[in-house]
């Protein structure tokens, strides 16, 4: 995007189409086209949101893997004859190299529960096997996209399975980049260890820490979704091959299903197992359900986190201004040297997206009808969504702006020893009611705790200043106890 | 899309470039390209969505209006040379009649409140203008971004203010698709208007109704929604152009506001009116939010149409089988004949993004802090996605769906008949008592009302008969008084 | 609450029951219970929150006057016997009243669409009427239920427009707390306008202004919404009194509609009409949806000013601490002397409950199916919720926190003295080239703009106080012209 | 609630009081009180939702156990003197036991982080082990709310470990019921398994199945909740005691975590283990937020059952009317003999508020900032709210619904054999484009598929039996292979 390329105009050869028929008629399909008529029907009746398969290769790499072991099983069972299969194997792993991504222009939001989506690749197998065969594309008595390819198959097992492992693959992606962000916050938490500073409940001035501990924090708390992640992600494991149209196996082999989870399984890599009630795994989008609300969860862990920075980094000259955030970009059209946190706004917007994106997908589950949801095609639409920009966002959080966090160490350490909030450490000694005296008696005169407390002689100044030293704060440490004996079992 | 094109590979020249400086240093502008240093970071910064201003037209003509008027008012002033004010001028016409949408490349989702999308059209107005002065792109010093284009703004008074006359003219948009789809529902309540059928509640068979009745409901409903969308797409006509940075008008003429909103008012055709508290107006989101949940009921009412076209046309054996929707593409990989509502579908899916967006939209106006929402850009993505979808999803179930609905009229009359429901019809006669003993009887004999009350010799046949004509229960009819006198007042 | 009373056991006399009978067969109701058989039912069938009616008097005030208006347009049409109409009637005032909200205790969440509120309401008017007439309870051949108090009605129609009529009181309280709440913000903006201030965009350092003007803001912000709830909640007064059933008005005299519209008009004071399509408007909800985002859109603004409230007084010694609010309580059980703004989060966490509300209201305004919406009563349930607990929240955090603020004058003027931002108003001098400059240096440095311009010789040093003025800084003031010549039209 | 008590006037005596004192003054605190000055000022300062601590016994349990946990370690290092030890844990085995729940009467929702909570238990456990010690209410100086019941805790950890445990008990307590729901689903799956059925996907006929496999999903759908939940509440387990204030355990004994929480795993039977980092844990909210996704899952696989029991019990004569709901109460005030699915209706409802619920949530785990997350009491009130609210919905749906549901078996097998969907069951033999004309003309001409197959002589009549008979198209048979090899390898 940032050169400028020479506009070549489009050059257009005569278009030369082939006519293909199905229930509802006749089609001219574009002569060079792998899909067919029930993709073009599909393209024509759904222009809707702009965001295609083809902007998703893993997905489309989980159709065909799909369709590869279906042909495998069916020729095991002596269902599909050998020359199909390889046809279709062969077509099959071109898909899945990527070769034919532009042939999956259907928008992610179709009626149909993935009919539509379901079909493209069946065509696009078809017709791809046609020609490996020696066909022309068209030819459908030698290799037909519902006899042969769709052979044993439903849209309702094969279009949920393609999805099941385009998201384990899709999770993968977003937990390796989520490791490199809980590296990133822990490596700061290291670099920051030493810098004392006052932590704040409530917005209201605390008791001490270091600003490693909060880094460090911000690392560990986010180091736990890898574990939610994977957990939740596995449920997509499990498959319903073989279900069918609902769930009852109709026109599919008893030995099939056992079957083509076992080609599958090796296809993929991904350790998928058989659903054990198929009736209830086909309409079910629990999954779903439960993968959403997990990368909510790391959406609400991230705004909070971004929330944060933009508090500690806020100023520089009248907010917290404990960090500083590199900057990325002029902050402003009117006000000469501002800087803002373009980054970390940027990243909470994402969450916003991933919350809204949970509350579509929570509709989408519960109108479930009977055997079928057919609203899924929304879910998928708002998962891959919400994966894409949680993973752009981390990493543009990390590149751009965590990695290169600054600390105003002075300042940061000024705040804590002119607080009240250390009176905290007194309580043990003087008891919750003196100390909470004290500290009224230095808000109302602006004075210094330590100094009140040497001045009223109520702690000696050694022991005072054993006590109140920022560092002995930010840690538990031993305190006197009531007579000698230990009370401990 | 029903066509295919020879591929014809990038040919790239050799890259030129202009060196442009910021605050954070230098960088270099391809040598072609309107737009400048501050655009060039956005788009490195903020690759997020996909999502682009140059996908939404409309948008960008708002942004160029913007900048036009605040350069008349400027000049009005005395505050703009008269050639530079011709130049902004005149790049904002180009701009404005759509030449340079594609000089427009940033990610909708950005940090900064819009301060790139600011930069960006402030950016590419400077660089048309010195050429339209007959000056070189770069050359600030005859026609500045900041110091020029966009003087007397902030990004916070004109990126809110592009986005208010921007929704205004896409809720215009909306409204005349949505005009055409009650037109739509109005004629299908004509054309059935003859066609006795059950009403039900609760999915209970309640009494009868004619399918007329429900398709004019269906319009009815939706013709409430023009007024909704038009009373609060008018908040959008207060804007808050003279805020400048926090809304106190700093850097801006005392005159100026009122001059700019006048020439926006010319420029756009709205009634734009200034806000009365620029101190409010600035951070305020409360017109996105409102609008949001106007959109969002026009969703819901569309989403329970959708279920109800669905339900109506289930079957077509085992179901209500009342209508017929057309139908648009095979319905199922294994099933054969099957066709399947997929346009409701569809719908319905939208209506599930559209609540999405509502919830998202809520979380970025809550976030608003102190003098500004800097979580508006993903207001705008989201209000843009809604009204977008909400469009094309209307226009695809009026044409690819309602307009060519047909009826079931036998088997609709012939449910009513068999009813048990037509017995509160005897109600005002028989007494609430009886009447439920008769429909208890009626279930579990499978008995047929209308024989029953003629077996027990409850109510004379012609009566009865009179009573229970479907025709007489689909609108009030006088019933017998008590006594001879009128009670009324 | 305050005090502590004696706890005397419940003596309870010996149980007397009268036997109803209903459909499914008999029940013995307390004898001296006006609601009967039905009510009994459905607090057996629906023990699930455990808020019920008779936690909201207007609620029931509204049911009873719709009972009352139907009674007398039936009688007025020849239809209801005087002595019958007159003891509902009389009935009718008593619960109006307030005198038997106790025979209400039906959870809100219930099954039914709201028959059994309907029927509850009913009974006791029945039975009540009875008592009046000379009869005993339970003598339903004199005043029946559904034959007489429920005349010419159905749930459907009884029952959505005594919500209506409930929730345009709830919103005429709601509104006189609102006002109470503009006017107490206002009042702290007056108080406060001397005041300067720091203002911040994005939590960076912007420009100055006062503190009077932010909490003028607030109120500013506030007062749109009463125009807002005012004519969102008009739309209730739209009602379907006359549709009945499903809408086509079965069972109800063709006059009747007008009738009793007027009769309700008159009993409630509001300004009720008949809705124009019944069968539009009896599964309808698009009222309840659109205010509840009205609502919505109060919480998301009433959360964002306590957001920015406890932002403005986080300190004391370690935040912005521009505010101070009053002190309600300790703020911790370790942390002595520590005070927490407990009001303004109080309030967000309504704000968050609101929020939810409305999303519980899209779902079941979603889920309306063919010719009622069964989800009405959990409607009825969130709507409740949010107003009251608005309501209660405005009013604490007016009179427990808004009303005692003060404000820190000295330390925030001393912020803007020495920030940066107000290098802004050296831009139209300058040139946002040579500011931005500058406002580099000054952060580098540690360095003060004043003075790093005065040692620049940049700008004599009287016009620099002017410009720099604070004071100067917080409105819009004249900008130097470029030549003589004002270029207005 | 089925009867009528005699109403007893209270008797309050003369109002005795003691004068207690805080950071603000002093206050009366009714003498017989156990709580203490600032649970009176919570009160006051809190009337929000009327929903408070003590409608939830195992909270208050629940916050017992932590008190008692803390005085047992702090014995144990030698802070805590033994006397004082004793009549702490006396009192709180007397709260734990539900001696004292209606000393919590504070709203669930409050500001403070849950600070009044805690106080209030702190308070109520002084004043109790004062008296069991032989003192006086009030006299704290021998037993201190903060100095010795409050002992090296913060309400940032002795707040959110009590809401840990309260929602370990209260899952524990829902998965019981959940239970329960899925025994009563699969006891009719059982009694259902011989009635064959149409299958509908999309709500078009598709293909038989058995009533006994569609109960059975719903049992298999939810049987899968129970280690959702159990896994997912298993995250509660993690305990944050020694955390005190933000994470840092100032004044906690350095072995002071590892004991209380050994004592708290003791006292609750719960597996509780130390959070692993403290500065994490404190403003965590993350369990909370899984943990309301996972009860959100089993919302919405509730909703989608209560859905479809809806539709398939819709009618009775104009519905699917496959089974019948058992009757409740009179359906109708209108329509006699009208009985509606209220049970159903009334889950469907919970399920909305489930889902607002969990959004509340969101917002409020969002909102945490720094140390802290001070929006945890509407998290706890809206956790509480759904689990108990889906406890009591879901038995109400098992005892007044699920368990008497009976079957229309004749109704449901003439569908079966009426249908155009059987035709899937000829794919394999006739290919799908053979089959798609046979559907299409069975649809055009209201034909049999049966009848249209031996007409056309398409397959011989016994094996078209045997093909087309509905038991074997419920489970996957057997497939005709093309040749004599296996090809399995």
């Amino acid at each position: 995007m940032t050169g400028k390329k020479t506009q070549i105009p489009e050059i257009r050869t005569e278009m030369e189409y082939r006519v293909e028929h199905d229930l509802l008629g006749d089609k001219n399909v574009p002569a060079d086209a792998y899909y067919g008529i029930q993709t073009l029907r599909a393209i024509e009746n759904f222009n809707i949101s702009g965001v295609k398969a083809n902007m998703f290769p893993l997905y489309i790499k989980a159709l065909a893997a799909v369709k590869m072991a279906a042909a495998k099983a069916n020729y095991n069972l002596g269902l599909l004859p050998k020359n199909i299969k390889e046809g279709i194997v062969a077509a099959c792993e071109e898909i899945m190299d990527g070769q034919h991504n532009d042939e999956f222009p259907i928008d992610l939001i179709q009626g149909g529960a993935g009919t539509s989506t379901n079909m493209n690749i069946n065509e696009v197998v078809a017709n791809r096997a046609l020609e490996i065969m020696g066909h022309q594309k068209g030819e459908y008595e030698y290799c037909h996209p519902n006899n042969h390819v769709n052979m044993a198959q439903s849209t309702n097992d094969a279009f949920p399975t393609s999805i099941n492992i385009a998201l384990s693959w899709m999770n993968e992606e977003l937990v390796k980049e989520l490791k490199c962000m809980v590296a990133s916050f822990r490596q700061k938490g290291e670099e920051f260890k030493h810098i004392i500073k006052m932590g704040r409940t409530q917005l209201q001035d605390a008791v001490p820490m270091t600003l490693g501990q909060e880094f460090e924090a911000f690392a560990a708390t986010l180091e736990e979704e890898i574990d939610r992640l994977n957990t939740n992600a596995n449920l997509f494991h499990e498959i319903n091959m073989g279900a069918t149209a609902i769930g009852t196996g109709i026109n599919a082999d008893p030995e099939y299903p056992a079957k083509v989870t076992k080609h599958l399984r090796d296809i993929t890599g991904l350790a998928l197992v058989k659903a054990s009630n198929f009736i209830e795994a086909t309409p079910d989008t629990g999954a779903f359900v439960i993968y959403s609300g997990t990368i909510k969860r790391l959406g609400v862990k991230l705004s909070k986190i971004c929330n944060d920075l933009r508090l500690l980094s806020s100023g520089p000259r009248t907010g917290l201004n404990e960090i500083n955030l590199p900057p990325m970009q002029p902050g402003s059209s009117i006000m000469p040297g501002k800087v803002n946190p373009v980054i970390p706004e940027v990243v909470n917007q994402i969450c916003f997206i991933v919350f809204g994106n949970d509350l579509t997908i929570t509709f989408a589950a519960e109108a479930g009808q009977l055997q079928l949801n057919v609203m899924e095609p929304v879910i998928v639409r708002s998962l891959f969504e919400n994966i894409q920009m949680l993973r752009r966002g981390m990493k543009s959080l990390r590149v751009n702006c965590v990695d290169d966090i600054t600390a105003n160490e002075d300042h940061c350490r000024d705040m804590v020893l002119n607080s009240i909030g250390i009176v905290t450490a007194l309580n043990p000694i003087l008891g919750y009611e003196i100390s909470s005296a004290l500290a009224k008696e230095a808000l109302a005169t602006n004075g210094s705790i330590y100094q009140m407390v040497l001045d009223k002689e109520l702690i000696p100044k050694d022991e005072l200043d054993r006590i109140l030293s920022p560092e002995n704060m930010v840690t538990p440490h031993k305190l006197d106890r009531i007579g000698k004996e230990n009370n401990d079992k």
